[in-house]
Parts: structure tokens; C-alpha cells; sequence
């Protein structure tokens, strides 16, 4: 029964696209595979990305907290996708740069140097959208 | 400069320890064997673990989250030493077991079902910490 | 719409039970854990846990080239409750043992030689549930 | 002894590559990087290739299954190239599109979300290979 | 033609298993598990064990050197009884406590925080088969 | 105390860049990423970079074999940024291109054939380090 309002957004997605050039070529290619997978209309996908969609719902935990663990256990299992989305995402929840780079830096001490590629990669996106502290 | 305050822990371990019989066994056996690894006292070792412990520190992100953002990761990353750790470590800063569980759900969509023989067993460590809601 | 008739099993778990004393020790130790995380009575759990069971029904591909798909991916992410699941699902489902192995052989080849300590528990289960060829 | 028989293709690569952009940029870009490790000569190098291509012939599991376990394996270890490789292989042994869904879905289940970009990019190459259902 | 040398080992299997508890039941349950896969004579599997030998024999990087490698690579994907093999192959090679440990910390800064319940249990093995430096 | 004296490198980074251009491409990359990352100036990162500096220095092992162990690793967790660095490493510290070739092939053993691809571009990066035998 918990963990079911959807979260009030600071900013949409097409904000975010303008404020940051990686962040609207991600969001732009993102959007068209999806329509791809949309139209394959699969029983099993749609059932997966509901729970998926659930999953980051307010609860006990704030969808901010969500969306940033999802940025962790992302950088800790090196998907760039999967990092440009939950920092975006918990940038339209009002994360601060300085809680997205403690996320990282949970991810970082967790899954060591091989992380380090996805982390120079998240910093680039996060100096487009926190620019100039 | 930040991320760098010791949290407030509601439970000391030997505390958590007496709640749980699960926690007292791994907790016992972490402690003999991090004496061997104190013992060899070798440079970046001890270099890694002080990174590691000033990581889950009070700081833009309350110590609670971090520790719920490790227990996400280590179950993503299916280790259940870790798992173990960051549960026991949530528990003792006040965490609810409904966040145990949503912080567990993120893991599980995350990670699959690849992850479930670990949120089976964190599932039974939950019971013990949080006995009869 | 599709992937939905269950499929007809040659046994019962309990009959994989009395051949097999390494199946016996999963399948009990599993059940009780269920039985802890089913009293949790978590939502989203439960949902996954029903995207998991349709996932290996009846459909374009036979049940039982699911269940060794599933062996497959479970060796080459090492997991060895998943894989004890499988190769007793595959079993239960008419695979024979020269499928089991070929299967196993997939996993070896992709996974590399990280996967031989689970082969070798694996094989350890089959020599059980196929005895003296 | 078993294992052995090379599998009758339907397609050449070559018809594969007409059929798909994606699939012919895959096929071009593997054939000349090969080209370089086969320049090499490097013995051990070799002999794991002949391993691997003995690995999904025809057995007591047909080679489009063991294609499609390949695919599964690959998903849920998340390697693009693997994926493009057996989802290739899998149509070229005369595998329908529900048969690649249905392997996909196996992934999707026990890899979880991460899986999830390269179900799009995979869905993006069943699109060119099995256009207009 | 080149890496076919079999190393000089310093010690046998036998006198590691003198030297330590830990690796005295780690190779008898070893060997148990490989008679059972040998006893099942699968060609693709010999075939793999073959390159397996092949990789760490004498070549132009020392043997002592490549069980390191196998060591740092093992304790990167968390493997312990991949971890506990290449240390003992290590030893018998002649590899000083320090040169294990360097290995070592080359995997816990590559592979982070959560190979430290593996390098735990590989001290708890150094410290048996180094006794008081 | 051990493991600190810099290594003497026979290369440096600008006469890789000047032999490779798949190298040139990759170090000039990774440098203007490494500038977003120093301008954040993000204490644990700057920390963590601090082991890892300290990782591969001159110690018990010499500097050329942590390199190849850091390549071995690398490969076995399928990071081809890593990969690229620690082949350049191993360059610019004497390596020949045969003990490349030889830590590849521990990566390839252990990791399995999902290294074949990473592999591949591996190659491709050996054959302008190493041009013409």
C-alpha cells in the first residue's frame, strides 16, 4: 500500500534538456528506443517497468533518497545510462551537487577504480547542471 | 572539509548484537578476522579503510541514507557480508524497517532476481532486528 | 498475452527431494526463507516475484529451454542458490543430463574459468539427480 | 564426442547485414577488429575461439537455443556486442521474434534494470531484422 | 609455442596443506569436486581445464607472476576459492607474504570496498602459510 | 612504509600519443575529463586517487607487472578505459608486447569469452603500440 505518490518535480525533463547538452542528447535517445520498445508492446517488459516505476515512488524514504540510491547501486554496477538518468532524476527532486557527489562517493569506495571512468563522466554532467558553485 | 562529522548511533553494536542472533554471528566473526587483517598492518589497507569510514559520515546526506545507500549497492553488487554490515549500520541510526525494505526493493529491480537468495537472507536478519511489527 | 500455461512437471519437488540429499538441503533451506520474506508481505516483492514466475511458463519456447536458459545466465552471474534452482526446475521439467551439461558448457565458455567452483558444485548436484548413467 | 554437427544457417551474414543497418555496422566494425587479433596468431587466443565455436553447435540442445542462451548469458552480463552477436546468430538459425522476446525476458528478469539499455539497443536491432509483424 | 614451460614449483599441494588449516580444507574439498567432474568426462570442459593450465605456465611473465595476476583478477570478481587456489599456487611459486599483499591491494583499489570480506578471508589464509614474520 | 618510489618511465604520455592514435584519442579524453573532476576538488575523490596513485608504484612487485595486473583485472571486469590505461602503463614501462598478450590471456581464461569484444579492442591498440614484429 506505501511507497505510492508520485513525487513533485522541480524542474521536467525538457528543462533539464536545456540546461545541459549531455543531459538532452541522453534524454532525446533514451525517449526514441523507448518508442521502440513501446511499440514491441511486450507483456513482460510493461509488467518489469511498472514495478520499476514504482520502486521510486515517495514512501518512508523521500523519492530524492530513491533517486540517489538508485545513482549508487547505478555507478556501483558501471551503467552510464542508468547514472545520467538517477542524476538527472534527482536533480528535478531538488538534489543538491553536493549530495550527488556524496552518492558517488558511496559508489566509488564500494566498487573501487573501475568505477572511476562512469564517476569523470557523471562530473561532466553535474558541472552542466550545477554550473559555476 | 564536509562529510566529516561521527554520526549518533541508537545502538552500539554488542546491543545489536543481543537483538540478533544472525548479527551476533557475523559480527563476531568480522571482528576476529579484521584483527588478522589489523595485524599485517599494511599501508593502503589502512589508507582504504579510513577512506571507507569517513564516506558514511553525517554530511549534506544524513549518515541514515548512506548507510541505506551501502546497503542498496551491496545487495546490487550481491555481497552479504555487506549487506549484513549496512543493515546492522542503518538499524543502529534509527532506520525503520520500512526503509530496510524500500532501500531493498531498489536493489532488487535494480539488480533482478539474481539478488533474491541475498534479500531472502537480509529478510531473515530483518525479522530478528525488527521482531513482530 | 502470451507465456502464461504452466508447464507439466515429471516431478514433484519433493520427489527431487528424496534423490537428491543436496537438493533436499536447498529446497528446505529456501522454503524456510520464503517463508520469512512471504510473512514481510512486501507489495513490490511480491509483484517481482510474480514477473518472475511468468517469465519461465509455457510459451514460444518451451518451459524447459527456459529453465536452462535460466541455469545458463545464473552460472554466468555465479549464483549457486540459482543455479541449484534451475538444474532442479530443468530436471523436473525432463532435461537430461547431457542438456544439463551442455547448458553448463554455455555458461563456462562465456563466463570463463571464475564459473568453475560453481561447476563443480553443480556437477556434484547432477551426479545426484542422475546417478550411474 | 557430442556437440559437433555445425548448424544449418538460413541466412549468411551477409543477408543479415541487407536486412540492418545496425546488424551490418555490428558485422563490419567484429570482422576487421578480428582481423587484427587473428594477425596476432596468439596460440591461446585460438584455441579459446575454437572452444567457443564448438560450444554452440549442434547438440542435444538445438544450436538456435544454445544461440539464444548465448543471448541470455550476454543480457544478463551486459555486453552490447555479445547481444548483437546472438541475437544475429538466434535469426540466422530461424528463431521468430516472440522466441528473442522471450530470451530477452529471461534477462530482464534475473538481471533486473540495468539490463534495461541494452533491451532498448536490442529491441532496436529485432526492429531492422523482423520488420512489420 | 611459447608460454608451455611447467613452473618449478618450491612446495607441493601436500605441504601447503601442512603448513594451513584453511588450505588443507579448501584443497581436499577441491579435489572431492573435480574427481566428480572428471568422473562426468565432459570434452568441452577438458578442453577448457586444458587452456586453464595452459595460461599459467612459464612464458615471458614469470609463472610467479601470472598466479599474482590470477590472484589480483580473482579477488576483483570476488571468487574465494579462486582466491584461495592462486594464493596457494603463489606460495609454492616462492611469492614473499609482501608480494601477496601488493597483489592484493591492486585488487581492493580496483575493485573496492566490497572485495574486503574476500581480502579478510585471504589474510586469515597469508597468516597461516606466512606464520610470524 | 614500502611500496612509495615512482617508477622510471620509458615513455611518456606524449610519445604513446604521438605512436597511437587510438591512444592519443584516449589520453586527451580522459585528461579533459580529469580536469572537470579536479575543479570539483571533491575531498574523498582527491583521497581515493591518492591510493590509487600509491597502488602501483615500485615496491616487492616491480611497477611494469602491477601495470600488467592492473590490465588483467581490468579486463576481467570489462572496463575498456582501464584496459587502454593500464596497456599504456605497461608501455611506457618496458612491457613487450608478448607479456601483453600473456596478461590478456589470464583476463580471457578467467573472465570468459564476454571478454572477447574488450579483447578485441585490446588488439587493436597493441597493434600501433607494437607495430610490426
Amino acid at each position: 500500500m506505501e511507497e505510492r505518490r508520485e513525487p513533485d518535480y522541480q524542474y521536467t525533463e525538457a528543462e533539464v534538456a536545456q540546461r545541459s547538452r549531455i543531459a538532452a542528447t541522453f534524454l532525446s535517445s533514451r525517449a526514441s528506443l523507448n518508442e521502440i520498445v513501446t511499440a514491441a508492446d511486450n507483456f513482460l517488459v510493461k509488467r518489469f517497468y511498472n514495478i520499476d516505476h514504482n520502486t521510486y515512488l515517495e514512501g518512508e524514504i523521500p523519492a530524492k533518497y530513491k533517486e540517489l540510491m538508485g545513482l549508487v547501486i547505478s555507478a556501483g554496477l558501471r551503467c552510464d545510462d542508468c547514472i545520467n538518468y538517477h542524476i538527472i532524476q534527482s536533480f528535478r527532486l531538488g538534489a543538491s551537487r553536493q549530495e550527488q557527489e556524496e552518492s558517488l562517493n558511496v559508489a566509488l569506495v564500494v566498487g573501487g577504480s573501475i568505477v572511476v571512468p562512469h564517476l569523470r563522466r557523471a562530473y561532466a554532467l553535474l558541472a552542466e547542471l550545477y554550473p559555476a558553485a
